[in-house]
C-alpha cells in the first residue's frame, strides 16, 4: 500500500545521511529493523568506507530481536563478499523475514541482493512507494549519479545578493552572506569528496577551501584549476589542513610542474579544451580517485563553463538579503542566449539562515 | 504580561489585512471584541475609504455582547468625527471596558484617542508587547511610512533567475517565473495604490499593469515614466481597465502633452533631476493623490535610481529556479561601489510558489 513504508524509509534515510562525506566511493546506506509489531528494534548506517555496512550495524543493534523482523534499507543489500561479508547472508542468518528496499542497486557488481534474499525465502519489497523511493534516491544522489553516468555528482554553490551579485563593483565581497550561511558552506564541504574553484577565485580570494566546524569528520580534496601553474607558494589552499590537487595544462613545462609540486600540492595535468582545461576529463579523474560528490564553489567563469557543458546536477544558492546594483554576477556565460534555453531547476529545499536564504535545487533531468 | 495579547492582536491584524488596497489614504484597521471570559464576540475591519471604521463594524457584530468587552484594535481608535462619528465615543457608548491598542496613531489630526478613552474610565493598554506591536506595525506599514515620512511606502518588486537575470541575453523574458508567481504579482498590485514602471520597460514589454484575478476589488493607478511623452497611442497601459498616469518632463512642449492626453491618459509634468525625472517629486505627487502603497515593478534602471535615492522601503523578489549566465540584472546602478555600502534588508517572509521562491524583506532603517 502506497505510504506504508514512508516513515521507516525516511528514518533509514536520516541514518544514511550521517555517512555523507565519509563513505565514498561507497554509497551511503541506512537500515532500520522493525519487529512484527512495528517497533524499531535496530538501527544502523554505513559510517565510512571500509567500515561495517548499515545492515550489519542494525543487526548488531537488534541482537536477538532481529529474528522475524523487517529490515528497511535505503539501498538494495549487497550480495558480494566485502570486508564484512555479504549483507544478504547476514540478514538471512539473523532470521529477518522481510526486506524493504528504498532503491535498487544499479551497480552490476553489487546488484542482485534482492534475488538472493528471495531465493532464501525472504519477502522483498522493492517498490515501497513513490515518496519512499524518492527519499532513498535523494540521500544517495551523489553515488547514484556516479554509478549511472561514470562521473561524480556535481553541486554548484553560489553566494550572492538578491540581485545576483557575488561581489561589489570594486571587487569587495567579504562578507556578502552572514555567519550562519558561511557555517553551512563548511557543512556542505564536509559532505563533499572534492571542492573545486577556478583560477580567478584562487588568485582573487586566496580561499582556504577546507571544512571547519565541530561536525567535520573528514576533509574534502581541495582542487584548484591553475592552467599555467601560477599558484603562489604561500596560497592558503597549500597548507596541510586538507589534501590539495592543482590542475594544470598538460603542455606545462617540467620546471613549472616542479614549482607547483615543491609548494606541497599534488599535480594533475589535463589537456586544454577550448578556452580552459578539459572539465569532463577533470571529473573523470576525480571519479577515478574515488570522488562521488564534487562541490564547485565558483567563480562565475568556471560555474558558467560547468553549466555550458551540462555537468551540473544540483545548485545550492545562498541569497543574502542585500542589494548591490553592480558587480559580477554569480554565473558567467553558460552558452545560453534565449529564455527557452534557461537551465531549469526544481527546488527541493528552501531554508532561512539568519538573514540569508538557501535554495537547493536539482537540475531538471530532461535537459542535462 | 508580554504575550497575553499576541493572539488577539494577530487576529485583528488578519482582519485589517483585508482592507489593503482599498482604504488609502486611510489606514487599514482590524478590531476584535473579547468577552470577559476571552471569547471572541465581535470582529470588524475597515473595508474601504469612506466606509465604517473597524471598531464600529466589530461593535455592530457583537451587539449587546459588547458590554464589558475588551476591544483589541490594530491602531489607536480615532477621536475625530468622521463620516461614522469618532470611534472612541462608539466604544464608550457600547460599554467596552478595556481597549488594547496595537500601535499608537502617529497622525496629529487623529491621535489622542487613548486619552479620551481613559478620561471616560476605559482601561487602555498601549503597549501590548513587542510581538503584537510588530504585527500591528507590519500590517499598516504603508500608511505608517506615509504618515512618518510624508511620501508613500515603496515596495520594489523584482522577478529574476537565481543568478539575478531579468531577461536572457537576447532580451527574451517571457516567462521567467511560473504561473503561481505571476498570479501573486496581481495580488500585490491589488494591495497597492499605484504601480510604477520606467520608460524602458514601457517600450520593451508594453506592460498592462492592471491587477487581474478573482480577488481583485480595486485597480491601482498605473504610472509610467515617459520623459519625452513618447508613449505609443496603442500602449496596453492606456486601455480603460484602470486609471493611468503618464509622467513627463515639465519642459515638454504643448503639442507633445496634447498627444499624450489625447491617447486617454492623465498627464503629470515633473522637473528633471540629473539623468531622469524627479522621483521625490513623483512620490509626493502620488501621496497628494492619496497613494500610500506604491509598487515599483522595474526595470533595472528605475529600480537602481529608487535605491540610490533611498526611496525603497521593502523588496519583494521572485526567484525562478533557473540559471541564465547572461542578460540584464534585476537591479541597475544604485550608486553602491563597495560591499559595506550594500543596501541591507531583513527578510520577513520566504514562500515557495510552484518552482519559484518569493522573498519579502524590509530595508533596514538605519540606512534609508
Ligand atoms: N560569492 C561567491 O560565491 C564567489 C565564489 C567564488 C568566487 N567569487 C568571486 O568570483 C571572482 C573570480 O571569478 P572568475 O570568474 O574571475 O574566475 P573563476 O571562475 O574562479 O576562474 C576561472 C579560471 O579558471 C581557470 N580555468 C581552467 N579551466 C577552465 C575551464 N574549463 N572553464 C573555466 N575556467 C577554467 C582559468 O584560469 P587559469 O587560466 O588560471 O587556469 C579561468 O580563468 C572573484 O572576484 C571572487 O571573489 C565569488
Ligand atoms: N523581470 C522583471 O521583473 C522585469 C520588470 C521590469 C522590466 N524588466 C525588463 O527590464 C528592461 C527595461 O529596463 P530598463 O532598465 O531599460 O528601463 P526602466 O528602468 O524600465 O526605465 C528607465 C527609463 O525610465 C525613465 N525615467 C524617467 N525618470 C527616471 C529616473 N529618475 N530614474 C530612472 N528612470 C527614469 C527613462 O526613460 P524616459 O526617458 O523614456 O522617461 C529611463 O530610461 C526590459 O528588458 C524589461 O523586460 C524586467
Amino acid at each position: 500500500m502506497e505510504g506504508t513504508w514512508d516513515e521507516a524509509v525516511r528514518r533509514a534515510c536520516r541514518l544514511a545521511e550521517r555517512g555523507l562525506g565519509t563513505t565514498s566511493p561507497n554509497p551511503v546506506v541506512g537500515a532500520v529493523l522493525l519487529a512484527p509489531d512495528g517497533q524499531v528494534v535496530g538501527e544502523g548506517w554505513h559510517e565510512q568506507h571500509g567500515g561495517p555496512h548499515a545492515e550489519v550495524m542494525a543487526l548488531r543493534d537488534a541482537g536477538e530481536r532481529a529474528r522475524d523482523a523487517t529490515a528497511v534499507v535505503t539501498l538494495e543489500p549487497c550480495r558480494h563478499t566485502g570486508r564484512t561479508g555479504p549483507c544478504t547472508q547476514a540478514l538471512i542468518d539473523a532470521g529477518v523475514t522481510r526486506v524493504v528496499v528504498g532503491v535498487a542497486d544499479p551497480n552490476p557488481t553489487a546488484g542482485g541482493g534482492a534475488a538472493d534474499l528471495r531465493a532464501a525465502g525472504v519477502e522483498v519489497i522493492t517498490e515501497p512507494g513513490a515518496a519512499a523511493t524518492a527519499a532513498a534516491e535523494h540521500v544517495n544522489r551523489a553515488w547514484l549519479t556516479a554509478v549511472r553516468t561514470g562521473r561524480p555528482h556535481v553541486t554548484l554553490k553560489t553566494a550572492s545578493t538578491l540581485d545576483g551579485r557575488v561581489a561589489a563593483a570594486d571587487g569587495s565581497s567579504r562578507w556578502i552572506t552572514g555567519p550562519d550561511a558561511r557555517a553551512d558552506v563548511h557543512a556542505l564541504r564536509a559532505r563533499s569528496d572534492a571542492v573545486l574553484v577556478g583560477g580567478g577565485t584562487l588568485r582573487a580570494d586566496d580561499p582556504h577551501l577546507a571544512a571547519r566546524g565541530p561536525a567535520v569528520r573528514r576533509q574534502p580534496l581541495r582542487v584548484v584549476l591553475d592552467t599555467g601553474g601560477r599558484i603562489a607558494p604561500d596560497a592558503r589552499v597549500l597548507d596541510d589542513s586538507a589534501p590539495t590537487l592543482v590542475v594544470v595544462a598538460d603542455d606545462l613545462d617540467a620546471a613549472a610542474r616542479e614549482r607547483v609540486r615543491s609548494a606541497g600540492a599534488e599535480l594533475l595535468a589535463l589537456p586544454r579544451d577550448g578556452s580552459g582545461l578539459d572539465l569532463v576529463g577533470l571529473l573523470h579523474a576525480l571519479h577515478e580517485r574515488g570522488s562521488r560528490a564534487v562541490l564547485v564553489e565558483g567563480g562565475p567563469t568556471l560555474a558558467g563553463a560547468m553549466v555550458a557543458r551540462g555537468l551540473v546536477d544540483e545548485v545550492v544558492t545562498y541569497l543574502a538579503s542585500a542589494l548591490l546594483g553592480a558587480g559580477p554576477s554569480a554565473l558567467g556565460p553558460a552558452g545560453i542566449t534565449t529564455i527557452s534555453e534557461a537551465l531549469r531547476l526544481t527546488p527541493f529545499d528552501v531554508t532561512t539562515l539568519g538573514d540569508d536564504v538557501r535554495i537547493s535545487a536539482r537540475v531538471r533531468r530532461e535537459r542535462s
